[in-house]
C-alpha cells in the first residue's frame, strides 16, 4: 500500500472549537495519513486563556465530541489522523494540575490517543510555554502501516544548548541504537513568522534531513494572533531536493506519496548557529561579522512583508470586526505606504478613508501630495485644518497657564489634537484607525505620546525607516505607484514646528537605523557600537534617546512583528530607570 | 562563640553596581553572618536587562572589584556574608549559554564562592525566571561556625506540583536522611507586594518552621520596578513566635543573635494550599467558598496598600527625575483619592497641582468640591474650562465630517481634550500625569482611550471600585479628611452628557466588583458566575464589557500592583477574539 500524506495548513481562530471539529469530521477520510499543526484542537498561543475555566470546560466537551464521533467509525477505515491539542491533568478542584503540548493520534473506532509531548517548550523572547506546559521526555517514532515517522512539535526541531536539549539528537540517538527504519521527520509547527524565518526553517530542516537521510515535513499554520503572524508556508524537503513549497499567509491542503519523494543526501548537512534556540533566544548573538549597515531586503522578502502585514492587518479586523479604516495621512513617507498597504489589502465590503489635517506648519506640498495620492488609489480624502483649534487650545490654555507655550509644548499639542479628531471621526464611522509610526522612530520616541503615536494597530511599527523606503519603492515598482514619488524624495519631517526635519533632531536614518539594530537584535552597548565605526556623539544621542523613551513604548499599540526582535510582547526592559547604569 | 546574624533589608536602583560594591565594603565586618536579598548584587527583575551585552560586562567587572577586595582582606576576619548575584556561563561568542541566580559566600581572604542555585524559577503571572536562568539541582546546607543553615532562594519556599517540585521537602528529606542538626532555615527573597502576601508567607515560614523544628528567616529586598513592589517586611518565626517583624517599604538592617530566638514548636504544621506555587500560579482557585462579596480590606491593609502605592510613585518618580506631580480633578472620588495619596506621599522639594476641567455638563458640586478639597489639604487647584473649545471642536469637525456628533462621539471628545491640555501643562511644567483610573472601569473598558485614560502611572488600577471607597474612608479616618465627604457621597458619574451615572452603563459596584474578581481571579465564566447567583443579564453585561475592552487595557500605563492578579505584565490574554467562543 502507497502512504499518502495529506498536509492541512489550516487556517483557524483560536478556540473555535465547532469549525475545528467539523473541519475533522469532514476531511479525515481515505486510506492518507492526516497531519494537521501544532495545536490544532485549540490554536496557538493560548496564553491565559488555557486557565480560564471556560475554556477548560468547552475544551473538554470537545475533545470528547471528537472521541465520541472517532469512536462511532469502523475499526477497518485505513486513515489515521495526527491531530496535536492540548492534555490537561486537573486537580478535583479544577485545577490544571499538569497542560501537556501533544499529537493525538486519532483512529477511527478508537477514539484520540496521546502519542507524544513536545519536549523543548520556547520561553524565549514572544514565547511563554514553560509558563503554561510541562514538557514530555521521550521520543515517538510512530509507525503509519509499515512506514516509521520520527514525529515531533515545532521547537523540537531547534535544540537549545541553554536548556542542554536537543530532542531530535534524542531522536537520532535511538534510531542509530536500535537501527530504527525511519522513512520521514514530521514536524507539527506553529511558528511565528519573521522576514528570515523561511530560509532558516529549510535550512534547518535540510541539515535534519540529511543527517537522518530522509525527507523533513514541515507543517506550520495559519492565523495572525495580535501582533504574532503564522505564515503557513509549510514544505518538505528531501536532503538537498525541495519536494514540496506550500502556501504562506492562505489556508492550503497538500497530498503527497511518501515513497515518490526524490531525495539526495549525498551531502554534508550544515548546522549554522544561527539555526538554534539561542539565536533565536538572543537574537543574532553568535553571528561573527558586525554590520555597520543594515541588509537591504530582497524583493522576495519585501513581497514577504507586504503580504504578512496585509495579513495582520485582515486578521485583526476580522476578529474584532471592522469593516472600515481611517489613515491619518500628512504627506510624508510612513502614512502613505500605511495608505498604500490598506489600500492593497481590502476585501470586497472594505473602504479606507484618509484625514489630512494640515496645521500652520504644513507645507503646500504636503497638500498636494496628498491630493495626488489619493487620486491616484481611489481612496477618499477628507481636509480637517487644525490651524484654528490650534490656535484657539493656545488662547484658552494660556488664559489659564500665562507660562510659555513653545517648543515642545506647542509641537505636541498640534499632534494630540490630531490624535482626537482622528479618534472623533471613529467614534462616527466605526472605523479601525491604523497607526504609521516606524520602528526608528518608535526606538528613539520621536513621536507624540497620545498624538501620532495612537491607533489600533501598527503595521511599520517593526520596520526601520530605511526599510519604509525599501518596501515603499517596492510597492511602487510592483504595484502601480500608489506613492507619488515627490513623498519618496522629500526629507522627513513631523512638520510641526517651521523648516523642521528629523535630522535636526537625529542622526541620519543610515546611520541611525544599524545602530538601532544593534542595540535590540545584537545587544550591543557603547562598546561594541564603537567598535562599529559610530563617533561617540551619534551613539550617546542615539542611547539616551532610546533609553529615555521606554514609557512611550509601554502604550503603544500591538505591533506587527516581521523581526526576531520586535518591540511588542517580547521586549522586555524596565521603564523606570536611572539611566547612567545603563550604557 | 555566639552566632550573629545580620539582615540587611536593602534598597538599592537596578544595576546601580557602584553603590551596591561600597555598601557591602562598608558593611561587611565583625563576626556576623551578614545576609542580603535575592540578587543583592544586581537587582530584580531585570527582564532582558541581563542579556544586553553593556550589562554583562558592567556586572563581571563588579563581581570581579567585590572579589578582589575580598581576597585583599585577612583570613582571619570572622564574618561571612551570604551575597545573592548571578552567575554566568558564557560562549566565546558573548552569548549567555547558563545564567543561574545564585547565593554567594563572601570570604574574607578568599573573596566569592557559589554556594547554592536556585530550584524552583517562578515563571507565572509577572515572572519569567524560566525564561532567563537555569535552575539548580541540590540542596544547601551552610555551616557558619558551627552553625549548620538551611539556606534557599524565594520561590523554593512554596513548593509546586505543577512542577513536581518541592525543594523544602527536598531539604527536609536530606536533613532527615542524614540526621543533620539544622539550627535555622534561611529564604533569601525578592518577593513582590500584594495586600495579602506578608500573611500568605509568614503562614508558610511558620508551617516550615514547625516541620523544621528550628528558626525561619525570611529576608526580602525593597524596591519599586514599575507595577511591581517590594515591600521588605522581613521576618523572623521560630514555630508559633514572631521572633523579629521588619519595617515595609524602607530599608531596614537588624541584627539577631541565633541562639537567644525562643521557638515554640509543640504544634503541628499547616500547610494552606492557598500558599503553594499553584495558589500564586493560578490564583485562589483551590479556595473552597466561592464568595459572592469582595472581602473588605481591615484598617492594617488600608494602610499597607496606603503605604505600597505612595512608595511606588516616589520609585517611579525618583527615577525617572520629576519633581512635580499632576492630575486632573473632576469632582468624583476616583480623581479625589488619586491627589490625596499623592499629596501623602510629596517628599521635600516635591509639588502637586489640581487641574479642574468642567464642560458643559459639570455639575457646579463637582467645582465646589474640587476647591473644598484643594483648600484643605492646601494644593493649588486650576480651572481649565473646556466648554468653548468642545463647541469649537464640533463646529470645526462637523464642517469636515457632517455626519451625526453625538453619544459616544460627542463623550469621547471632551474626555480626549481633557487629555490633551493635561499634557499640554505636563509639556509645561515637566509634572508626572497620574492617572486615575480604578480596576472596575478597567475591566469593563468605562473609560475613554487617549482621555481619562492618559498617565505616566495608575495608582489606583489595581482598586475595584468598592475598594476605592474603603481606602478614602480609610485616608480620611486616618488622615485628617482630606476628601470632602460630598465627594464620597455623591453617586459615580463621567458627566460627559446630562444626568449621565455609571449604573446606567453599568451593574451596581457591588454587585459588578464580585463578578470581576471571580473572572479575574478565580478564572470564572459564565457557569461559575451564575452559581453565585448572579443573573443571566448582569454576568452576560459584565463578560461582553469585559471581552470587548482589551485593547484599551493593551495600552494603558502600568498599574501598581497590590493584587495576586492585576491588569498589567502578568496578565496575557489576547486582544483581537471573536467573542462567542470565550464565555
Amino acid at each position: 500500500m502507497s502512504t499518502n500524506l495529506v498536509l492541512h495548513q489550516t487556517h483557524h481562530t483560536l478556540a473555535d472549537f465547532d469549525t475545528i471539529a467539523v473541519y475533522l469530521q469532514e476531511n479525515l477520510k481515505g486510506n492518507s495519513l492526516h497531519l494537521f499543526p501544532e495545536l490544532f484542537l485549540t490554536g496557538y498561543p493560548l496564553q491565559d486563556l488555557c486557565l480560564q475555566r471556560a475554556f477548560i470546560d468547552a475544551y473538554s466537551d470537545h475533545k470528547t465530541r471528537i472521541d465520541q464521533w472517532l469512536k462511532s467509525l469502523s475499526k477497518n477505515d485505513k486513515w489515521r489522523g495526527l491531530v496535536p491539542g492540548l492534555e490537561y491533568e486537573l486537580e478535583t478542584s479544577g485545577l490544571p494540575r499538569k497542560i501537556e503540548n501533544v499529537v493525538f493520534e486519532a483512529i477511527p473506532g478508537e477514539g484520540l490517543k496521546k502519542l507524544y509531548t513536545k519536549r523543548l517548550l520556547p520561553n524565549y523572547d514572544i514565547f511563554d510555554e514553560q509558563k503554561y506546559f510541562t514538557p514530555g521526555n521521550g521520543n515517538c517514532f510512530y509507525d503509519f502501516h509499515g512506514s516509521l515517522i520520527a514525529l515531533h512539535i515545532c521547537e523540537d526541531m531547534w535544540g537549545s544548548s541553554f536548556h542542554q536539549l536537543d530532542p531530535c539528537d534524542l531522536m537520532y540517538r535511538e534510531m542509530k541504537e536500535k537501527n530504527l527504519p525511519v522513512k520521514m521527520l514530521i514536524n507539527l509547527s506553529a511558528s511565528p513568522f519573521d522576514v528570515t524565518k523561511k530560509r532558516k526553517r529549510m535550512e534547518r530542516a535540510r541539515a535534519l534531513s540529511l543527517k537522518f537521510k530522509c525527507p523533513f515535513l514541515y507543517l506550520n499554520r495559519v492565523g495572525g494572533e495580535d501582533e504574532i503572524l503564522f505564515d503557513g508556508s509549510s514544505f518538505i524537503v528531501s536532503g538537498q531536493n525541495d519536494s514540496l513549497v506550500m502556501k504562506s499567509f492562505e489556508r492550503d491542503v497538500q497530498t503527497v506519496e511518501l515513497d515518490k519523494l526524490q531525495g539526495r543526501y549525498d551531502f554534508e548537512p550544515v548546522f549554522h548557529p544561527e539555526n538554534t534556540w539561542e539565536g533565536l533566544f538572543s537574537p543574532q548573538l553568535e553571528t561573527k561579522e558586525r554590520p555597520a549597515e543594515l541588509r537591504s531586503w530582497s524583493d522576495d522578502e519585501c513581497e514577504d512583508v507586504l503580504q504578512s502585514l496585509k495579513f495582520g492587518l485582515q486578521e485583526y479586523a476580522r476578529k474584532s470586526g471592522f469593516k472600515k479604516f481611517l489613515v491619518a495621512l500628512s504627506g510624508g513617507l510612513d502614512s502613505a505606504l500605511v495608505l498604500a498597504i490598506v489600500k492593497l489589502a481590502l476585501n470586497p465590503g472594505q473602504e479606507v478613508e484618509a484625514v489630512y489635517m494640515p496645521s500652520i506648519h504644513s507645507a503646500s506640498l504636503s497638500t498636494q501630495l496628498c491630493e495626488d495620492m489619493c487620486r491616484r488609489i481611489k481612496v477618499p480624502l477628507r481636509h480637517l485644518p487644525i490651524k484654528f483649534l490650534h490656535s484657539t487650545v493656545k488662547n484658552t490654555f494660556t488664559q489659564t497657564f500665562p507660562d510659555k507655550f513653545e517648543g515642545l509644548t506647542d509641537e505636541n499639542v498640534q499632534s494630540r489634537l490630531r490624535g482626537t479628531l482622528l479618534y472623533t471621526r471613529s467614534n462616527q464611522t466605526g472605523a479601525m484607525v491604523i497607526n504609521t509610526s516606524n520602528k526608528s522612530e518608535l526606538a528613539v520616541g520621536y513621536s507624540t505620546q497620545y498624538g501620532d503615536s495612537v491607533g489600533a494597530l501598527s503595521l511599520l511599527g517593526d520596520l526601520y525607516k530605511t526599510e519604509v523606503y525599501r518596501l515603499a519603492r517596492y510597492v511602487n515598482a510592483r504595484y502601480g505607484e500608489p506613492i507619488p514619488e515627490g513623498v519618496i524624495d522629500r526629507g522627513p519631517s513631523a512638520e510641526l514646528r517651521q523648516n523642521q526635519l528629523d535630522q535636526d533632531s537625529l542622526p541620519p536614518y543610515g546611520r541611525l537605523d544599524p545602530m538601532l539594530e544593534g542595540i535590540l537584535s545584537y545587544r550591543y552597548g557603547k562598546k561594541e557600537l564603537s567598535g562599529l565605526g559610530f563617533t561617540e556623539e551619534e551613539i550617546m544621542k542615539t542611547l539616551n534617546l532610546y533609553l529615555k523613551s521606554e514609557y512611550k513604548r509601554a502604550q503603544f499599540c500591538p505591533i506587527l512583528k516581521i523581526k526576531a526582535k520586535s518591540f511588542g510582547f517580547g521586549y522586555r526592559i524596565p521603564i523606570s530607570k536611572n539611566l547612567k547604569y545603563h550604557f
